[in-house]
């Protein structure tokens, strides 16, 4: 199967849940959740109200479980040897039941799984997996959750190509943020010729299983003027105007592996007031960046920076933690926050990106994507983070 | 608030839901879920990993409760008068007890929910609504689906709007679909300028409250070719041919409701098995929009096209359903399924898309959105659907 990562790692990752499954004295597990199933397999599939399950039994058997309609996909773009799949959802027979039959079958009675049924969305209803099993089912989230967060060198390259082509689309979106036109002009253009040049430098490397929304994107969902202050802004296709604080957004997964790259930019020569707050936002992320190592722990990285905050009477201009984990997800656990006692291990990947709001003059956040190393971080987004690059004429 | 549904009837959607809760003889009821946040309040938020709760009260009183960092957007973009907050996710005390205290406080013991907690998003993880009152939480997601099930006139308008755009956009994927070309040039290039005309053309009233990645797109998500008989593919950049066969996809959210238009088209002109197998697709969609009207079940209207597949000896070319509700979300329950005995009423609105599908020559679906009247349907998205119209030349 066409992936970005090899099948040997793919064997082994399965090899190690299998190994806590038999701990437990499981006879298998059961995957539901599109991301699992793709940490563990590569099988990309569009997550709808028609559940889909991988299956692992004690046997080393490995069954895939979707819709008939996906069959012929399913054996021409992978290679899973047991392929089992039931006519439609609702159906005759409900998925979940098809799908208990099909355990039985494998002998498997004591199953764990990420989540006790296939998860609620668009639609779907059903009974959960432990009703239609008759036995409790095993959680194994936190262990697959464990695992997930360390990422391999494999991993870990692909979320640098993503980072390549955030910055790509992200010096696009910059050279088109003009005074004069607007956010959705300069975001659409930039997103059109950056993700033209991704397809064309990647090819068939990138193009096998990408959704059809995929490609490189930037843009400032909002994030313009004051609204910048507002992190979860949304768009409002906003002219751009000199004197403008603005903060960017990107994204260009590679065989679904995320980077994430963000700059807060100004429109015209910046006040002496955007320059204090940009200089401490910088300073702040050059805190965050200076406390993450293997061995403290994920709060001591938030404490860090809430430190520089209070040292410089700046809590006022404090709205969130540090960042975020980051891979096949966009955002996932565990987070930079001072309430998030997890350990930093090698492997971890973390968005860096402290911001400074001022309810009156606007946001200021960089984020920026790093790996955990031996002795410190590797910063995986290369893209420059002084006023003066970021300065756009006005 | 900016909307596309009046206030007036966001109340009155909320007075049916206070209705329910009170026959229950609860406090009140809390919602977590960002579409049916929306539905109830047209509030738009980013749902992440930090919790986001609307609350009703016996007493009457709304409660949004947000990350702190929302609190200046919610005062200033909506009308909600009663803000309640926490610092961050996780923070030092997690979010739902905070939650937890202020539904002690408002007087909420006995509540209803849409979910006992806050869904597992994006590495969120929490205890259930349950655990932190003490009470056991009846549950609301059946009830609300049914009222989010049957449209009001406004809601029809916002998905015929959205019909609109994702016929624009249809019209310029089609227009740039030439051999020669590939699907992800053809499909960003209708998606830029879609998009901008939508903006041009509705303006605020669009622009308010829209995702980041909104905006009108078309493709063809990799069906092309043989694989368009794979009705989820996956996008493969894929070069058009002479001889192809192609399935669409288009979306144009407008205040977030969704109309789904999809066509079959080939390129050069069509052989006699692609004639006879387009052919039956378009009686096979014929037959569903004659079954399609109140009182019948969502399974005739199934059966009746599983009749016509039967009857014309094409069980072989049998993949999917006539089709599934659509609204604020993509797809939603009911589904048109012979197992799906949910009574077909005035107002909903269902997509109608039986596909034919052959290995070896690729497949074909037409996908209108059509809601349902008192004697029949209207037919929401208007795109030729004649062979002929549908063939773009070699």
């Amino acid at each position: 199967m066409k992936s970005g990562i090899h099948p040997d790692e793919l064997a082994s990752r399965r090899a190690r849940l299998f190994e806590h499954v038999a701990e437990q004295k499981l006879d298998g597990y059961v995957l539901f959740d599109e991301k699992v199933i793709q940490y563990f397999t590569s099988f990309g599939f569009l997550a709808t109200e028609r559940p889909v399950a991988f299956v692992g039994s004690a046997a080393g058997e490995l069954i895939v479980f979707v819709p008939e309609f996906e069959v012929e996909r399913v054996r021409e773009e992978t290679n899973f040897e047991h392929v089992e799949s039931y006519p439609e959802y609702p159906g005759l027979e409900h998925p979940m039941l098809i799908l208990a039959r099909i355990l039985a079958s494998a002998g498997l009675r004591r199953v764990g799984a990420d989540s006790d049924g296939y998860p609620g969305i668009l639609g779907y209803a059903g009974p959960a997996l432990s009703e239609v099993v008759g036995n409790p089912v095993a959680p194994l989230a936190p262990f697959i959750e464990s695992l997930m967060v360390r990422k391999s060198p494999a991993e870990v390259e692909l979320i640098r190509e993503s980072a390549r082509w955030c910055e790509h689309a992200h010096r696009l979106l910059q050279e088109y943020s003009r005074p004069g036109t607007t956010e959705a002009e300069a975001s659409l253009r930039a997103g059109h010729e950056a993700t033209l040049a991704m397809l064309a430098a990647l090819g068939e490397r990138f193009g096998g299983q990408q959704g059809s929304s995929d490609g490189a994107t930037a843009g400032y969902r909002g994030q313009i003027g004051r609204r910048s202050a507002w992190a979860h802004a949304v768009a409002h296709n906003i002219e751009f105007q000199l004197g403008d604080v603005l903060v960017t957004e990107t994204s260009a997964p590679v065989w679904g592996y995320n980077a994430e790259l963000e700059r807060a930019l100004v429109i015209g020569p910046p006040t002496g007031e955007i320059r204090r707050l940009f200089g401490h936002m910088v300073a702040a992320q050059e805190t965050a960046f200076d406390a993450l190592k293997p061995g403290v722990t994920c709060a001591d990285v938030d404490n860090a920076v809430l430190d520089y905050f209070a040292a410089n009477d700046l809590m006022p201009y404090w709205r969130q933690h540090v960042g975020h984990a980051i891979g096949l997800r966009n955002h996932e656990a565990p987070f930079l926050d001072t309430g998030d006692q997890t350990r930093v291990d090698e492997g971890m990947v973390f968005t860096i990106e402290p911001g400074v709001y001022s309810s009156e003059l606007g946001g200021f956040r960089h984020s920026d994507t790093v790996v955990v190393t031996a002795d410190g971080i590797d910063i995986l987004t290369d893209y420059p983070r002084d006023l003066a690059s970021l300065t756009i004429e006005g």
